[in-house]
This record gives structure tokens, sequence and C-alpha cells, in this order.
């Protein structure tokens, strides 16, 4: 595709974890900044740090947020400065209240940047819920915290595989409580929000929305469970009647060796977290990209989490980017196709 | 490893089905009879024509059953008249009484031989349940069928793929039972049978049993759920009380990726049909064997179904048998590998 180059924003997670690093690891690689042009939203000390830390050979270039300045030809990688705590404000290895605000500040930047529509994109490294509660701010996590941000009605959660576009209907809610969370209209809504997205990121018109079963073989009949009776089949007959192209409910097990290679097939919508994460996972840290649906930007994210254990440990045990680099190319993609702005509200 | 040939008995599974035409091809393979010694339990005139339908050069050998005679320079497949109903009994692509009687028909035999040492295993083709219950043989599958004609008290079922061995602590019921399916004692019985499996097959010695959560990320401390807390930890606890090296639980959807090559690990427990099967079906077809545990002999079976749209169409349309032949082969090792006989009970 002969398209520009979009300009995505990262955010270097929480400081404590393993996220500054990957950020330095993964924006110092050519393929990455190939992708898209990239500017670090993070706190200057601690990304100087871990620039040091990863041996990465890369000069941070401050940018202030008012200009937003990224002309090409200047050397480094640009940051806006989030946060200036430096790095005596955090304990490597633990999350904390200051580690939380620190991570919320990056985020608050960049969904203010792509807002105003300074940057095509924002790329999320990880963060800890607990750092970030501690810091007075109540999100179970970056899907939450940027709804409220940027007022969206509703967000989905979308995972970008090598071959699969997987949508959750229900996502972090114990498993005793999916059967009931499972509703007709909240199916309807998911069958949507693959459909907008297919639309918004131009993934080819009238490709096929594929429905998981909830129960062993899709429940066999009524042998295993009634909701796809009940629930699922019926609400992939409304579906269909609003114009989507939904198909199933087809046993979880054996759907994505079938349907593999599938060119007509748009996006699958799996009924529970494992159900959907356990196949997007399947090809290890960095097979996977995950995709807020619903935001009047793009935002991508790596699949995994802080990695606390891990962080700022150095040399031979510098965190794997693979993650963050799958997440700026999945992001890159999306904003390059993405129309502008985004809309996910369904005829 | 130096040992004997083991020698199969292959079930022809369901004739309507797939089965004597993925049997008639798993046979002509030469691996799989580099693998195996192998031995037919069907119908002649049946597999006569799945012989021909998938233009194998095999010819079939009647063997007499009392004798069982296997001498290897005869020349042919050697095959146990199990039914002679013959071809116009069936219906091709339909399930019928016929059809499930002769399937029927077929594992008795095989279970017979197996349990009089006469082969070192069996290894099935698929089967339905419906044509087995027109025939009036009350089982689910054949699981349960073979628990029956063996009086085992007890069967789990283990799936073996390329880097896994894979048991399911509850199987066939809805995914809202699973929950309250889930029990201490179960769990522990599960975990004995899959340390009863590495001593029985010899997969090394003090090797772990890696136990899955059931909610997302296995709970996250008891936000999504609290039967890590209450059932499964305790379980894990009892067992490793017992002398099983239990670990986990671990939360499912990045459990695969992280711990794909070590070599400590025996066996993983998955709480739910699909949470095993997702993962054990990610390789395609032939990707894993499906094996019984708690049978006196050793039991393999191909992981998918009797394929009634698909059968005996013949041609470029002949059905794959790659699932059987990994069965076959998961089949061998085990037969080669096992101790007789097999002893489920753990001290």
């Amino acid at each position: 595709m002969a398209a520009r180059r979009p300009t995505l924003i990262v955010t270097m997670g929480d400081p404590a974890g393993i996220g500054p690093e990957i950020v330095a690891r993964a924006a110092s690689h050519p393929a990455a900044r190939r992708a898209a042009r990239l500017l670090i939203a993070g706190d200057p000390e601690v990304m100087e740090r871990a620039i040091a830390r990863v041996r990465s050979r890369v000069r941070l270039r401050p940018i202030d947020p008012r200009t937003c300045d990224l002309r090409e030809d200047a050397p480094g990688l640009p940051l806006i400065a989030s946060s200036e705590l430096g790095w005596r404000a955090i304990e490597p290895g633990h999350p904390t209240a200051a580690s939380g605000m620190m991570a919320a500040r990056a985020i608050e930047t960049a969904a203010a940047l792509a807002r105003e529509g300074r940057v095509d994109g924002i790329v999320t490294a990880p963060l800890s819920k607990t750092a970030l509660q501690a810091a007075g701010y109540p999100y179970p996590g970056h899907t939450e915290f940027l709804g409220a941000l940027t007022g969206a009605p509703e967000t989905k959660m979308l995972f970008v595989t090598r071959t699969f576009r997987i949508l959750l209907a229900t996502v972090h809610i114990a498993l005793r409580r999916v059967p009931d969370a499972l509703t007709i209209d909240g199916l309807v809504r998911t069958m949507e929000f693959a459909a907008a997205a297919m639309r918004n990121f131009r993934w080819g018109t009238n490709r096929s929305v594929a429905v998981l079963g909830l129960n062993p073989h899709a429940g066999e009949g009524g042998l295993f469970g009634d909701e796809e009776a009940r629930v699922i089949a019926p609400a992939i007959e409304r579906a269909r009647a609003r114009g989507i192209r939904a198909e199933g409910p087809y046993p979880a097990d054996t759907f994505f060796a079938q349907h593999e290679g599938r060119r007509d097939l748009g996006a699958v919508v799996a009924m529970y977290h494992d159900q959907g994460l356990i196949p997007a996972k399947s090809d290890g840290i960095g097979g996977a990209a995950n995709v807020t649906l619903g935001l009047p930007f793009v935002r991508s994210s790596v699949d995994h989490g802080t990695a606390f254990d891990r962080a700022w440990k150095g040399g031979a045990r510098a965190p794997d980017p693979a993650g963050l680099e799958t997440a700026i190319r999945v992001g890159a993609d999306l904003a390059t196709r993405g129309k502008r702005p985004l809309e996910w509200t369904w005829p």
C-alpha cells in the first residue's frame, strides 16, 4: 500500500514494570520505525534509564506537546514528557502509587493528542491495575480508562492474530457468570462492532462474522446446554436481519483449524475470555495485538502484562519487545487503513 | 527405541461415515505399518468397498479370531470380521441402527482381543452416538462404551499433541455446569490419573502436572471468581501431599505459549472441554490423538467425528486419514512404552 506513514504515540506503561524497556527496544527497531512515525509518551528520566538498560543507541528528542512537531529530518526519538517525577520516584519491580500515576499520565497525554488528531493512534505498553488504583484511577485497565477519557459509550476488545480477528463477547468476569451474561442484545452489539470494524478498517466488504458456541460441540443439539439455541442462534438471526453476514454457532475447539485461511472471514466472536485468548495467544508473545474498538481513534496494545519480576534486570534478561512490536505493526496498519473519524454505530 | 513393534487393532468406526475409508488409507500407509502391526476389526464387504473407493492396493487377509494369527510374512492386511452384514445393510452418509450395530460389534471385537492380551492396544475410528443408540447401545461415545465393556471404574480423556499431554477434568457437560462440577476430590483424581499415566507409559519420573485455572487470568486473585482459591489450589495442595508434583493454577490463555518445550512437564489438567481442546486442536487434523486412561489396555482415537457429509464420495474428496495416522502413531508409542497391565490406582 502506498499510503502515508501514520504517526503513533507509544505510552511507556507502568515504569516499575517492563514497559519502558520494551518501548526503548521496540522504538529502536528499524521495522517498527518503518511501520510508523513513533512518538513516546513517558517520563524522560525513566525512558533515558530504560534506553541505557537495554543498550540502545537511540537518543530521545524532547517535543513540545503544544506544537507536537515531528519533523522527519530531526534526529532522535521524539518524546513528550507526560510526567517528570523521575527515576527516584519508582521502585523497579514494584507497583506503587507513583508508578501508577506516571503510567496514567502517559495514557492521558497520548489520548489527548489522539483526540485532537495530532497523532493517528496510540499504542500502549502494559500497566498495573494495582498501581493505577493506588494512584486514584478507579479503572481495571486501559480499555475502561480510555473509554472514560474519550466518553466512548461502549468498547469491545479485539485480538488481531496472524490469521484471525477475534472479538470477545464477555471479558473479565468469572466463568460462572458467563452463561447469564450472554444476551441476544449483547451478542448482536458485538457482531455490530465486528461489522463496524470491517467498515472502519476496510477489511473487505461483506465479510462473514463467525460466532462460536458456548458449550462443548456448540451444545451438540442441546445435549450439553441450551444457550446456543436460546441466545446465540437468535442473535445470529437478528444480526443477519440487520445486514451482517453472521454465521454459526460453531464448536470452538475445531473452529480455528477448520477456518484458517478463509478469505471471506472478517472476524470471529468468542463467548468468553479464554475461548478467544487461548487461540489468540497460541502463537506466543508477539503473535497477537489487543485492539480497543469503540474509541474515536486507533488503540493497540501488547497482549501481556507488566512482568514486574523481569523488569529492570538488564543484560541478557532484557524483556522481549515482540509483543509491543506487533502492537505497533497492527496499530500502524489500522491507522493507515482506518476511516476518520472511526464510527461505531450501526444502521 | 529398539522395542518390539506392537500389535494394534483398528476399528472401522461407523460404516456410514468416513471410518472405513480413513482406516483403508491409514492402514495402507507405510509409516503406519512401520509403527505397528495393524489388524482391522470391521465388516469385510464394507472394508473391501472402502479400499476400492480410496484406490488402495492393499488386500485384506481374513483372520480367525480364535487364533488371531498375525504372521508377519503373510501378505495382506489382516482383518477380523466383527460383523458380516455387508454393504447393503448401510446407507452411506446416514447413521442407522445397522451402521451403529456394525460399529459397536467392531468395538466389542477389538476390546475382547485387547482384554485377552492378543493385541497391545486398540485404535478407534469415529462412531455416531445417534447410530449407536439406535442400535440399542446406550453409550454417549467410545469412552463410556469401553468403560462398560472392561468394567473400568473410572476413565479420563487425555489428548496427546505434539507438545502437550492434556487431561480433561470435566468433558461433555454444559459450560454452565462446569464450576460446580469441579470438586477437590475430582481434581485430585484427575491429577492421580495424570501421575499414573506417567508411570504406566514411562514418561519420565517425577514430572510436573500443571493445572489450569477456571477463570480469566486464573481469577486474578479472586477478582473474577473464587474457584481457584476454593477448589483448585486446595486440590493441588492435596495432590502434592500425595507425592504428585502438581503446580498451578495457571492462567489458561498464556499457559501453552509459556510452557511449550518444558521437558519436566508431564501433563496438563484442563478444567473443561474447550479449554483443553482448543489448544489440543490448534495444530489441525492429525495434530492430536485422544487417549482413554483408566482402561486395562491402550486405546487411542481420532480427534474428529464421522463426517457423514464427506463419506463415500470417492476420488478427490477421499477423507483425510491424518487423524487416524496420528492415533496409530500415538497408540503404538503408548503400547510400546506401556507397563502390563496398566494400573490406574494411586498409592
